[in-house]
């Protein structure tokens, strides 16, 4: 039986980089990673392949870069584990044996069993697989009049590709009262509505699909709860996410309420040598401390780089006592991006919070050609002033921005120390270095806490 | 004699800053700016009234903000200061007393009396005065044949502006081997060399200005020390800037051997209610601990906010060691920035370093339209791993990227830590989660690390 020091299920971005990470810090281990496709994909640039890559080659990611540090890679599945063994069994009849077993199997699509209709011809998923989304491609290249139900990330980023075809109708539906809900708080979530309704996009927003229509076993309309009923060769849910567990459930592993696969801060699960990661594997939200359901490749990599620099002895110390959720979207030309707590996830866990928002533009002086308004809103904890979230829209500059924000979550900056920090600025980059939007966002709250607490 | 509790010298970032600062924390407080012209500029905005901008009006910065917080506004000259009587006087006659007073007067062009024909006709300067900008501006109009002494950042900025006037010849000329040599390593500068020469400006580098040449008493060209001859109406000398100290040295108040007021951490001389703030006043490096000649409107915002906070009272704590150095630019589309310890200031100081550098794209997958080559090189300490310094280039995204180094050297965050920092990621924004760039160079930083001294 061929034996291996550490096997990896999933060649997904966690799947990736725990197999690098971990081969680079242990060149004398042996590595291998078992994934169902030959190719993969970049899971964010999935959007992009239905216009603005135009194909699915160009949205290829392999494991070429593990393959080059002296990793192995098989492409099969995975059926069953014996724990105990130490050994696994996949489909092509393999029997491998392990030291270390590392489940990253990502996540599925929700099928929406519960609409009538949904199993006509012509229904479609964001399946994250090279073949399916190849053979979607081709599909929405026929079509004329496109569904997409969900306004979440994906939702919204397909149906913004997609309305860039001249010659198609691209609908969203959306069943909370704006796209993006989840993301964003309800002021910033209006925006990004507005700036759909600027697309070609028609946005049916606070409705529900009632029911799929189909003709001979073809969808042919979607009927929507407030009766509007809207003419369709194709729909493709984007509906959310759910872990990718069949395997670890069938061989024993625990399972969490959210169905992911339980695991500590290094991603080790209760069973010996067996660890977890990426969007199979449980969060806990940095600010909230609760279990969470975020799905990110930037979080799963995170975990992957730990897990890699981890699997022989902790060599790395885990810095983050959470997950942070940091998000980040371009929606025709408007980039809106939020990390961590926002108001009503602060709500939601009971965090007691004050915002500072501010608004400018991103360049100065505002008169410059290409000038852009730009939102700030940071989410704070009124007693010690540490910025526990943030929100941002504008151009381009809002996609690294956030990263500031995100680093100081992290790192636990106040508002007092943020009114002293020394930025960089220039007219044709950032705000004014008088008034440089994160500096402005603190000083305002730190004038609401003093109202609210210091009076 | 009319009374302020406030009075501060100069109207730039600086003062204006810790005029508003100063008066939303102490309304009862009576704050004066005293500021030579009526209108003022936005600093840095500067080069762009030659092109992209076209007009000095759309670069105007004013008191209005200011005004608008109860502040009030002299347009007059201080002649003179009685330290002891806490009273000043001005060109206009006034007699003013105070309690506090602030010298925000900001910095002067060097005047290059060492080189012949330094005085001749249309040898002019980057001085910040409104009405003198406005002069100048439409002195370039006129020019055909214009030669902008000093590949600094003013001198590039100001270069690339007026080369987009297809009708223009635009030579740059600096001393030293490349542009921007003291804001970027080697390797670097030369990039923004290159980035340089694929514009119209004629760029000669590793020469100096020998003799300006001129037919009555009006500059006709310029003699290098290389031996050749550029024909020039109009010469700008863009060869750097000196606190502007003329009355704080008359006033007898302590100047270093930079030339800047000496102050302490919260912006205090050693004389009793006398603040120095801005490019007038003593910078002491971050890393190097060092006095320091940096003169950003970014920094004198800091230190503004900082003395806006602690007039009365200290009430905000200074959380930087020392003046942080930021700078970013856009020369024709690319985007250069650096932070802290460069590998000569790093060098010069006697600090050891390793240096983690990464080359990627600034999108992911990198076939998207738009993709653009990113570099990103962090400067790190090898004993802890604290990243002392970093440089960038590429697109847009470096204007804040360069603030996620900024906050990490600030908040001494090590390499360690960066290879776990949760980030947000996007295809049209950033590199890939599985190669965030900033994580990437932390990795070659630790590796480096390790190879040197963990052996």
């Amino acid at each position: 039986m061929e034996h291996y020091d550490v096997i990896i299920i999933g060649g997904g971005p966690s799947g990736l980089i725990t197999g690098i990470t971990g081969k680079t810090q242990n060149p004398n281990k042996s590595f291998l990673i078992i994934q169902k496709e030959e190719k993969g994909l970049v899971p964010c640039g999935i959007p992009y392949i239905f216009h603005d890559l135009g194909d699915v080659t160009k949205n290829e990611m392999g494991p070429k870069g593990f393959i080059n540090f002296g990793g192995e890679v098989l492409v099969d599945t995975v059926t069953d584990v014996d724990m105990k063994k130490k050994q696994l069994y996949t489909e092509e009849g393999k029997e491998l044996s392990y030291e270390k077993l590392v489940f990253a199997t990502g996540s599925i699509p929700t099928i929406p069993t519960f609409i009538k209709g949904y199993d006509l011809q012509g229904v479609e998923y964001i399946i994250k697989s090279y073949d399916y989304i190849k053979n979607l491609k081709d599909k929405t290249d026929k079509a004329e009049n496109i569904i997409i139900i969900g306004g979440g990330f994906i939702g919204v980023e397909l149906a913004e590709q997609l309305a860039k075809f001249k010659d198609k109708n691209v609908s969203l539906v959306e069943m909370q009262e704006s796209c993006l809900y989840r993301a964003f708080s309800k002021d910033v979530a209006k925006t990004v509505d507005d700036v759909i309704r600027e697309t070609d996009i028609n946005l049916y927003n606070g409705t529900k699909v009632q029911e799929i229509i189909g003709i001979d076993g073809k969808v042919s309309a979607v009927k929507l709860s407030n009766g509007i009923e809207i003419k369709a060769d194709l729909i493709i849910f984007a509906i959310g996410y759910k872990p990718n567990t069949e395997l670890a459930r069938k061989v024993g592993l625990d399972i969490n309420h959210n169905g992911a696969i339980r695991c500590d801060n290094y991603l080790r699960t209760p069973e010996k040598d067996i660890y977890a990661i990426g969007d199979c594997a449980q969060k806990v939200g940095f600010v909230t401390g609760r279990t969470d359901d975020i799905m990110l490749a930037s979080t799963a990599t995170a975990e992957a780089r730990i897990l890699g620099y981890n699997l022989f002895a902790i060599n790395l110390l885990r810095n983050f006592v959470g997950t942070l959720s940091v998000f980040s979207t371009e929606i025709a030309g408007t980039v809106f991006a939020s990390a961590g707590a926002i108001e009503q996830s602060a709500k939601y866990a009971n965090v007691d919070y004050i915002v500072g928002k501010f608004e400018d533009v991103d360049r100065h002086p505002a008169t410059l050609p290409g000038a852009k308004k730009l939102m700030t809103k940071l989410i704070v904890s009124p007693r010690n002033g540490e910025i526990i979230g943030g929100e941002l829209y504008g151009g381009k500059s809002v996609g690294e921005l956030i990263n500031v924000i995100g680093l100081a979550i992290q790192k636990e900056v106040t508002v007092y120390e943020l009114i002293s920090y020394q930025i960089g600025t220039h007219p044709l980059l950032t705000t004014a270095p008088t008034k440089y939007t994160l500096i402005k966002a603190a000083e305002i709250a730190v004038k609401k806490i003093k109202e609210k607490y210091q009076r």
